[in-house]
């Protein structure tokens, strides 16, 4: 595809897809294999067993071909059946758009109310599970960071909460946003189906996605006839007498060649590494934005710092400001991709997505450019936004 | 991933995946873009125009982040509801794994039996609609090229014959195989559903998929809520309020990039001359094995030349001879991937894809090796295969 | 090769090689073709062209598989004999090696001196000629922007000049470093022979480098028999009767088709828009350093603002720090490669590369890796650089 | 650049240069780094010690951003001096190409004829140098494989015979189309300079070329005042104070790291198993030739088959055929580049590349292309010659 004349780099900071590194690029420019010759059957093999490291669990990882919202109807499809009733803690707009997606399934959704800018409390949910006496939620649909307000869920914390209720609803979390930007522990926090994708901190190009299930999950796909679905479907995936149901057909090769590299990447780097440089340059941003908003004409979405993600930041702008004109401003003369605002704070915020193929260098671009923009657009901002930046990232 | 080392090209001749261009390697090879950002939304226009070139339809095309057994779900999910009754001409293998599809769905599906190795008449199927005469089958699933056995199918003598019977049944039709290899004239042929994908005769790396629908197809799917679907639902995807929900999400962005350079690729070409140029191919193929098959050994499974395919040939061993064999020397020693053989025909058949980007010279080395492999298999044949091929790419 | 774990963006800022565009890389990533067959001499036609333009010159291109040094060789070699002599206005370290290598060819060297902090000045070298009465010396050897100092000489100037003293030398000028980063005019300034390369300016990979001599230059190369040479040969490469002798041999098709995607890039852009971009990045760094070098711990190496280039800034540091720490710690901390010292500047100073494919937002990254470099390094600086920068290309 | 509309893969059979595999050309799609930064000083340590395992030799290599042309004038730059004198055995048209460039340089030559069809006889060699009692002839300039005729030569029996005539001639090989398709040794050989390229057994794109000279040869270098050189110059690219004088200025990175690549890939193969995988392919076109040559319109070359290269094959067509006829079908109607004829056989003959990334099916690929285009061609030839070439290959 064309595109109008720019020189140099593209900075692509919005949360997904994000910044795919070069080398993921060139483990997909390779001829496709025979998908059911035993070299691709090997190196599905081991694609699978790696992904076990990456969601630390021992659960059953599937891989689709499909996008996060293709993900999110597997999850639901096979553990839920048609009238079954989930909650759904209100952390942001991916919150209600997961239940959408229920809905069109023929699943009933509660929603836990929250105000979108403060994450969700665990006793919330443990208090609306003690009132479900007759055990009415069959599951939970959490979604661990939301794109939209950029703000981080507590997962253990909500385990936690389902054991004080003393609560058989089934933990189905999200972390589309998460994965490989922060720790996730799938197994320790008691989580039975996570859900993934794999154009964020996997930093591939779209198009795959993941579910995990424990086998408290398998086990009720299993018994789960009324649910029609068949290319999500998990027990046709795990039929080991023929292996191209592992993928319901021909598998998307590309896509998982570049898993490999992208996993033997984050391998090389050390997953701690890989946290904690998302952890130091998401500090950088909330610093150059906290330095921005001395003006007082923007400030974080995420009122508690605490609660702000590795993976991106939503910032809000006086309304007499407009977000798409710095958008624009930042796409066509710095070369630098913004995430939209979403929601309630559709039309008065801008996000910076800051997760994957990230470094210090990179970030800085992006917030100069950012400070630039907010110039150009008029919009007041106290000027040293890098400088917070450079000190943060210095100090660390 | 790392393979056993050969030197030279790998010849991918399974029927999908197929050897694909480094043109559409390159095209992949770019930096994700703002999927909701300008330069994504006018490139994503042009795509969705063009598939209608593809398809010769004025119908909606519908582009999902999937494989082809995912359109398939697509298809099913959005025009029939449980317990609706399809009826399915037994072309070959891929019709049964279509109605295994539809049952998971809980779609009630009728097999009209045929044999494997000949077309499905046409006649067949009005007979068995004008016995239909309270229009229960709401469809026909039926294949256009069936990959199992590389059998055509009359897709205009289908249509023909269901208006013959006078019956409402949607024409619903697969072109997996057979898209971009031999004329397909949707609008044309009256067929009412289109399901395609891309990793054959497009040429693409697998994980992207396609249905198309004519204004019948779509009057009924907006009617139809007793279906749970939500990525596969066309009415969802139909939202232009929200752009993103064209692709339920994020969209593929690279199979993209790489289907506009197949389609600018096959433009450029003209799709009458890729439509002889698999016909030429095809018929050398044909020539080589029925010369091979002068030794009694072997067989074309299609049994009537008419019907064979553009697409792929199946050739069927006598039983004394291991098709395994043949397929492990070829792919060992000759860097030559074959289909393995599949349904009645699995333990004594082998498969040779002959479409996508081929051309003359790939095709005396694939069957070069084939002959060797013969050789070396003990299995036996009359030699001169390629000669017969260079006869018949000489007279052309 | 494998390199340590970085991860993101590695920013090339040394003055050559520079940061490839994909678009580039992508051009180059296809199969070697016949290069004597019809294709590829059409495309040679046309890339021997298209270099008429980039150096708004009529005069013969010359294409040489080979770096900047092998260009400098091909220029002298050709119309320079053994014992000749040459005029070598001191512009920087860069003139100092073009010496050493017109003396390895046997040529005498002249070196018109300068203080490396200046330009040079077009009446020295008048002056120089009118005091060569005898007509002794052969050729200048003037180094367009010299790598070393980040400084630009003034090529019209010194035509001028030569005018002025009615002396016959050659103007033989090396653009290696200016080339397509800020306006060269071959013809209109009068330079004879032009010598470039093509990575820096042009964005190419190393390897590729040009002369372009007008029609006095080589009709003095046609009478130059006393300077063995071939490869370099111009008369050879004319030979039309041979179409590989326009290379000497294979030619370096992969460089060119690079090559051919760079011009078209540049012509997409328009050349004057490039030089303007070049300008305007220039300016903001060189803000940045006059911001920087308010400490008083560093300076810009060019004294007098206006002859500093488009293409590379020179920054001396007081001798108290030591550069090399600076350029490791914004290798290794902030994935970002400086320019060397050179010279008598060698172990004082470092340089910012800034030319080719460069944008705004790849400029914030580089000066804030550098000022948090410069923080680590405890080299004493006043902050503020990239605001500098920010406000010079904001006002631009 | 843009191509005629071919679809499939172009079998690149010209000698040199050949097809590219996949993953040098992926090693290439990479950014630049600092040619003077510790990763790429250690790569490049490694590539110059990699290089005496491909040569067999503990010698000093060279490595050149130049075709093999740029190699042949190092070598003759190098280790002659204007007047000295050179035997010249005339293996083919490319003895004399070499012998053309040399007197470019001021070398006198002098040729030991030879038929063009015949490997030169080393006694030939002994008796001239025996006749030269005084020692004038300074070296002796060999070719290992002609690629005009598809000859080897005897470099072991040429040493033998320079023995034997007890005389102090330098034994100067090129092998740019030997290397890696037959062993060459240049240690235990006794040769005392290399000359190589990379677009031929290394597989590379075309831009780099090697020299390798062993103790006596540097030594002879360093006391050559006389001969004008720069670029080339050992001594120079020796001087370890200065990394970049290995390069004498920027190295060509990306093709050393397609280099490695090509390197890697041939140990991971193992150099036995090139040498065999070639000599197995060459004695295959040989057969096939052996067969189209009974309608004695064409017939080999090289008259004795102990003679005939791993690396080409030439063909002399009956003076009433037009190779360029069966060249130009063999490209348009096939894909297929062939080797044009060279010297005496210009006009009546063609040669087929045989040597770097190739297998048996590419072959077979190769073999029937040809056979269609004598058939289209009308020129007469016996059929059959690819089943001699599958009996061939699977005999042996």
């Amino acid at each position: 595809m064309s595109m109008s004349v720019q020189r140099g780099w593209n900075f692509l900071q919005t949360p997904g897809p994000t910044n795919i590194p070069n080398r993921i690029l060139n483990a997909m420019h390779r001829p496709a294999i025979e998908f059911l010759g035993p070299d691709f059957i090997n190196f599905s093999d081991k694609i699978f067993a790696s992904l076990k490291t990456v969601f630390k669990s021992q659960g059953q990882p599937f891989i689709y071909a499909a996008n996060g919202h293709g993900a999110w109807e597997a999850a639901i499809s096979n553990v839920l059946a048609p009238g079954d009733m989930v909650l759904v803690p209100e952390t942001g707009r991916f919150a209600l758009s997961w239940k959408y997606m229920a809905e069109m399934l023929h699943v009933k959704c509660e929603i836990l109310p929250n105000n979108h800018r403060e994450a969700i409390r665990p006793e919330d949910v443990a208090q609306r599970l003690e009132r479900d006496t007759e055990h009415n939620i069959k599951a939970i649909l959490l979604v661990h960071v939301d794109t939209s307000n950029g703000i981080a869920a507590d997962i253990a914390g909500v385990r936690a909460a389902i054991h004080k209720a003393k609560h058989p609803a089934l933990l189905m979390v999200d972390t589309i946003a998460s994965l490989m930007t922060t720790d996730y522990r799938m197994d320790e926090w008691g989580v039975d189906v996570t859900v993934a994708a794999g154009q964020k901190g996997l930093m591939l190009p779209p198009g795959l996605s993941f579910c995990v299930a424990n086998d408290k999950a398998l086990a009720i796909a299993d018994d789960n006839k009324a649910m029609p679905r068949s290319y999500w479907d998990w027990r046709d995936r795990l039929d080991k007498e023929v292996f191209y149901k592992a993928f319901c057909g021909t598998a998307p090769e590309h896509l998982l060649f570049g898993l490999e590299a992208a996993i033997d990447m984050l391998l090389e780097e050390g997953f701690e590494n890989v946290f904690s440089r998302h952890a130091r340059l998401a500090r950088a941003v909330h610093a150059a934005v906290d330095k921005w908003a001395e003006s007082g004409a923007l400030e974080h979405c995420a009122v508690n710092p605490g609660e702000r993600s590795n993976s991106v930041t939503t910032i809000l702008l006086n309304k007499a400001y407009d977000p798409l004109e710095l958008r624009d401003i930042c796409r066509e003369r710095f070369n630098i991709g913004l995430g939209n605002g979403m929601g309630q704070f559709m039309d008065h915020s801008f996000r910076i997505g800051h997760m994957g193929d990230l470094n210090e260098a990179m970030l800085f671009g992006v917030l100069g450019a950012i400070e630039a923009g907010l110039k150009l657009a008029r919009i007041p901002y106290s000027a040293g936004g890098i400088n917070a930046a450079i000190d943060s990232l210095t100090r660390d």
